[in-house]
């Protein structure tokens, strides 16, 4: 038996841990998972993930890689972590790939969804969405959307935590999608500053909500200061969909 | 101020309580909501519901009526309420109702919906699920699901726990709904006996895996007792849509 590296695609409902990454004390999603592998295999693991995900946000479609040396042949890995793991994370695929495999590097683009639901009664079913009664002008919020698309500095939209110094970011796509009584805000991206999505949401809802402009995305763009840009969009309604390699 | 008669429509996510009947020493929904409206009010109240819904059941339409005597007028009952509620349970509506309105009496009929998931990876943004993963033969379970309807006496997919005398209900109809990975089972219906629809559900699912025939239907009716029928399925799946007088 031969050390092998694994992709993990993995699902969980973020709504009980402290975000992906593992830390001391703390429940996490990360710390669940190496948790689950190492009652499997007996030894210790790290994963490296392609999206470190905020406390309280989900997944549909995170990354993950790991080096393991076990007898479990990894067709039966989703199923084996799987069964270790709570209720509300899962193993979606586990496969081989090569030992010089890049995650990070690998990565083409992301999927975010963002759900907010504007019917009058509290979606007591539905935990993943901001609830905003009222009405949102979802055309004035498509407006805003599309000034947001292609390669741009995102420094107004990223947290004032987020020390990376690179804040250009392309998003290919920023979709305002209305179904019923619920609007979903999808970005795709090649990458996301830190509570880039949330941010970018807080903003579309100003806009929505008639107090802001839709060209005022520009000069927010232009302003290059976080505090230019709307408030925070709630953690519970933000989701990661898929990461491209 | 008089005594007011008062009609709440109730929608609660079912997952963290004993049901809907107040007990000692339980969190439960009629709990929560009297000891809010205690809230509200400074006195006493007790609620009546139109169905007692168990452990786990969820709803989007339950009703109850209550007499209150209080200085809060009716059309500011829904939010006052709610918002002395936790997250998983709202009012969505509070009407004033005439003093001698029987709601037990008034009910013609209710719809329950019991969903189940059948994609492979666990559904962990969706709790309110039955988790079978593989195939349902939708169609027998159709075939299945019209021999239920009509007027009948269903005591075979009640509860043993139900010792009401008269077992005779009528299902007006009862539908298997396919929408991608997920499969519904609506079941509206003049009455139902304890955990009813989650027999039928149960039987159902027995003749989709192919493990009985739906003529069998015919026969665990004509039975009139319970061992006839398949397991019950898990409170989770089941949540009471509406509810008409």
């Amino acid at each position: 038996m031969a050390v092998r590296k694994i992709k993990l695609t993995i699902h969980y409902d973020g709504g009980s841990y402290h975000g992906w990454q593992r830390q001391p004390g703390q429940e996490t999603i990360q710390g669940q998972i190496e948790q689950a592998i190492e009652k499997l295999t007996g030894s210790k693991v790290s994963l490296s993930a392609a999206s470190r995900t905020d406390a309280g946000v989900s997944a549909l479609g995170q990354l993950a890689v790991m080096q393991i040396d076990c007898p479990v042949p990894t067709e039966n890995l989703t199923r084996a972590i799987t069964g270790r793991l709570p209720d509300d994370i899962a193993i979606a695929e586990a496969v081989e790939v090569a030992a010089n495999f890049d995650l990070a590097g690998a990565v083409k683009n992301k999927l975010y969804r963002y759900a907010i639901y504007t019917g009058r009664v509290r979606p007591v079913l539905n935990k993943h969405c901001w609830h905003l009664p009222g009405n949102l002008d979802v055309k004035a919020m498509k407006k805003a959307a599309k000034r947001l698309m292609g390669k741009k500095d995102f420094k107004s939209f990223a947290s004032a935590a987020d020390t990376r110094g690179n804040t250009v970011r392309t998003i290919f796509r920023c979709d305002i999608i209305e179904n019923d009584d619920s609007i979903y805000v999808e970005v795709e991206g090649d990458g996301f500053l830190y509570n880039m999505v949330r941010n970018i949401v807080g903003t579309l809802v100003e806009v929505g909500f008639g107090r802001w402009k839709p060209e005022r995305i520009d000069k927010v763009l232009e302003a290059k200061d976080r505090t230019a840009a709307g408030p925070i969009a709630p953690a519970a309604g933000l989701c990661l969909m898929w990461i491209k390699c």
